[in-house]
């Protein structure tokens, strides 16, 4: 006695089963009949935030956690104040979608001039403004809504490309006119494959040092596991650039820390740099992955699988998929360990006695001392995540960060959607206050979910990391506005958190021991000197040419 | 002695000639060179905001009071998280100019991979989403500099659009290799001219009964005075629609109140209805405008003096400016009165004992009585501005709402760009909580700035307008998080307003004569019932139907 599914519904269902429960958004008129079903989905929870960017940013963060996230905003002001976010998505290889809510199919064939427009009688528009930073789009009819729906899944799923879908509000109700079985993914081509495979194991027979670097492909696909026995049958060591930090566990024996090009770690560089092969996992050679283009990976040593092909020196092997590749390597009788390679650092001894002021030498290794396993820690762009980004983590940690979009502002609610994505985990945000400043008001949405956050907010008076790149490091727009933040929590309604400003290392180690605890959500405020900053920043201080392509 | 002005040079200073003091915005790296040179040009303040969307926002609100605005982000992240807003100033007719730090010149030639790039290469993108809502777009070059710059500026000023200028870091400081004068706005055609306010005069010399419609580019152009003088000279009543509030002074003795299609003011709407004559003054005819779409002007007996061309009846005449139109109107010899219509109404009597809680019926009225000459009312989309647009407002006062755009969360931001823009005149916001959380976060650059607004905060539990128009008003997406308001000044570090939280008519009372005192900024929440609402929005609760186009 099955009814034919509506077209809302045949969407809900299935973005349910590859993996969504939670939809952040905020209303809009031309979004009720898509939100009405949305909280009416035995399945899915809405979750209201306050604004359509820190909505996006939240499904981002979700989908570093879930793999997939979704965003729903109403037609014109809610989609577009997203859209930056929706870009950042793209970027970091997140399949979001974005779920827009449409003027009826009446008002928009009568061309009528209603709100959230631009008054000139176009309701397409947007869509295209959003086809330009989305892997897909569509919008959705009754006739059209499994075949979209279909394309715009496997888009998003094997591109790991953020996808839009708008709805009429009146075709979301309506019942669908087709139907379809989901499109399977590709599979590798055999004989390619092979041929990759037996290409990357022939270059490792030949080599006698040999070092991977892994990428945060791995966290997208959900396939660290995979990687980490390629890593373990063939004896091979592996360092990890900055967007990929903690791509395989860091406290996996065979990690020998993190490669920034020049400016930090210098034997990994070393290590890495002289390694006969050098197998990149997707990573990619951005100027914050490469100690502002000062690594130098010899291209004809360099292996690189990535998502759907493998390059050994000038052989490509295409139509490869790299879980395949991965699981193909693991599965290979390797009999011979390569050399381990140096041992990773952490951040050093903790420093500071207690009625210090709290230096970049006794904060950070603080924080890392802090960290436990399987801690979700989302580091916002600047300095901390600089700095932190060098701790060696505990088993089953990961670390998120922002570093190709870096758009400030994104930590915030996206430890929010983190938090959504994984209740029974430790979520740990790291933000600078400048960077909180863009975001914040979303810290009101975990206490309205029951969730406990741990938040250190470092208050150095200002953007520290643009001081550092900029002409004047004193220049007054570097100047935020000044903040009680600690009276912040419970203004938004967090009314049961744990809050503290501290000044001192005494205050710090005092608040750590109480966040630990575990017992209530928590949020800090770091004070520290204005130009208190970890080693990367001013290594990036001193190299702004070589960051900045100035000749 | 001179030398040749750089490119930003020439920029700034044709920003600054064109009537732009301060330019707000938020740093990036991208953006330093511009961003140095605005914080060194004397006569050009740079105006620190928490995110690019308050920024752009606050850009806006600036224009509506200045005429003009400004607003400068960084390349990616920066211009994408303002573009909402940049759309929003072309729905609503403000040239606001939105400059924006590029990568430099070898960074692009490379497609280096940089942050707050898609990882691409590609860096032409984000100028093709910007194209689609604004008037006219340019990636600046010292060649194109003075071209591009001046087609910019005509652009903006002749169409009240916004405009985009992108800079390339290192383009920024080099001379400029052109030079030109200033491009002349045109001129509207003499013999279209001349037919225009004859058939204007013809029409109305043959009508008993007339009324004019004055638009919001009155307060765009900065002719309200031209349009006014009209209206005296020929003695005609006017009434304003909703976007339209205060376009000409409501004290003055020919207006007649609020015309809202079948909603409001019944005899208003009878009035306009059955002249013989309506002179639209760039009126738009959209949702919120005409009642749902219940108003009913006959286009026969409508004449429209647009921003280029006026319209009789069936004949257009184009090329024909509507400040040369007015001019030439209310410079005409004018011999009779048209009959001056209903007297406006205003909300009536204050209601409400000093223990009462604080009723709609209650609260309008003494916001009503709050207001005073020369005031600039911000009002944020949803019930607070549905109830006060009907409030006879004060000489000089005006009323400033984003009808067509209609992005809740534009209210508070914009009204501390009106504050920046006119800092003797007292700014008044009033939003509702729901908005409030979009942005909250920029009330602490009022502090910063040693501004003095006063802010009414209307905590209703909830998006109310989003109740009255939806299926279920008790929806579990109509609530917002429960915040402590009052709490939020002092924390955002205003720690020197007068913060009150009132939920009865005698709190308010008393928060209302301390405000009114104007010695300190003010922050007040007021609370009511869920549900308290003004007579529009329940109006549109019981006229969907037509506001949707529900056939």
């Amino acid at each position: 006695m099955s009814t034919t599914p509506t077209v809302i519904d045949y969407v809900l269902r299935r973005l349910h089963e590859i993996g969504i429960s939670d939809v952040f958004g905020v209303p809009g008129d031309f979004a009720f009949p898509m939100h009405d079903a949305i909280v009416a989905h035995p399945e899915i929870n809405w979750i209201g935030c306050c604004n359509e960017l820190n909505a996006a940013y939240a499904a981002d963060g979700y989908a570093r956690v879930r793999g997939v996230g979704a965003v729903s905003t109403t037609y014109g002001v809610g989609e577009l104040s997203a859209i930056s976010a929706v870009a950042g998505a793209y970027a970091e290889h997140l399949p979001v979608f974005h779920l827009v809510g449409m003027p009826n199919l009446a008002t928009q064939a009568n061309r009528a001039l209603v709100h959230h427009t631009l008054g000139n009688g176009e309701f397409e528009l947007f869509r295209k403004m959003a086809d330009i930073v989305v892997g897909a789009s569509a919008i959705i009819t009754p006739a059209n809504v499994v075949s979209e729906t279909e394309r715009l899944i496997h888009e998003a799923l094997y591109n790991r490309r953020p996808v839009y879908l708008a709805f009429p509000t009146d075709v979301v109700d309506k019942p669908i006119l087709a139907t379809s079985a989901p499109l399977p993914l590709p599979v590798s081509e055999p004989e390619a494959l092979t041929a990759a495979v037996d290409a990357v194991a022939q270059a490792l027979s030949a080599a006698s040092t040999a070092c991977v670097l892994p990428g945060l492909l791995l966290h997208r696909l959900h396939i660290t596991d995979i990687a980490t026995q390629f890593v373990d049958a063939a004896g091979l060591p592996f360092a990890t650039m900055f967007a990929d930090k903690s791509a395989i566990d860091e406290d996996h024996p065979r990690y020998i820390g993190m490669y920034d090009g020049q400016l930090m770690e210098e034997d990994v560089r070393v290590f890495v740099e002289s390694a006969d092969v050098v197998i990149t996992v997707g990573t990619m050679q951005t100027d914050f992955n490469t100690g502002a283009f000062t690594a130098r990976l010899d291209p004809a040593r360099t292996i690189d699988i990535g998502l759907h092909r493998t390059t050994v020196g000038s052989a490509v092997y295409q139509n490869v998929e790299m879980a395949d590749v991965l699981r193909e390597l693991a599965s290979r009788a390797w009999t011979k360990r390569f050399p381990p390679g140096p041992r990773p650092t952490s951040l050093g001894p903790v420093v500071g006695s207690a009625a210090e002021p709290i230096t970049a030498a006794a904060l950070y290794p603080r924080w890392a001392d802090f960290l436990r396993e399987d801690d979700i820690v989302i580091a916002e762009t600047g300095t901390c995540s600089m700095g932190l980004a060098f701790a060696q983590l505990p088993h089953g940690a990961r670390f998120y960060n922002q570093t190709l979009w870096g758009a400030i502002g994104w930590a915030t609610p996206a430890s929010l959607g983190a938090a959504v994505a994984a209740p029974d985990r430790r979520v740990v945000l790291i933000t600078g206050e400048g960077s909180h400043q863009l975001t914040v008001q979303e810290i009101s949405q975990f206490h309205r979910l029951g969730l406990r956050p741990i938040i250190f907010v470092l208050n150095n008076s200002g953007y520290l990391i643009e001081r550092l790149l900029c002409k004047d490091p004193g220049i007054v727009y570097n100047d935020v506005a000044t903040w009680n933040y600690a009276e912040l929590p419970h203004a938004l309604g967090c009314d049961d958190w744990f809050t503290e400003r501290v000044t001192t290392c005494g205050e710090l180690d005092e608040a750590l021991a109480k966040a630990a605890q575990g017992d209530q959500a928590t949020y800090i405020e770091v004070v520290t000197d204005t130009y208190e900053a970890p080693p990367l920043p001013n290594k990036l201080h001193e190299n702004v040419k070589t960051l900045y392509n100035i000749g």
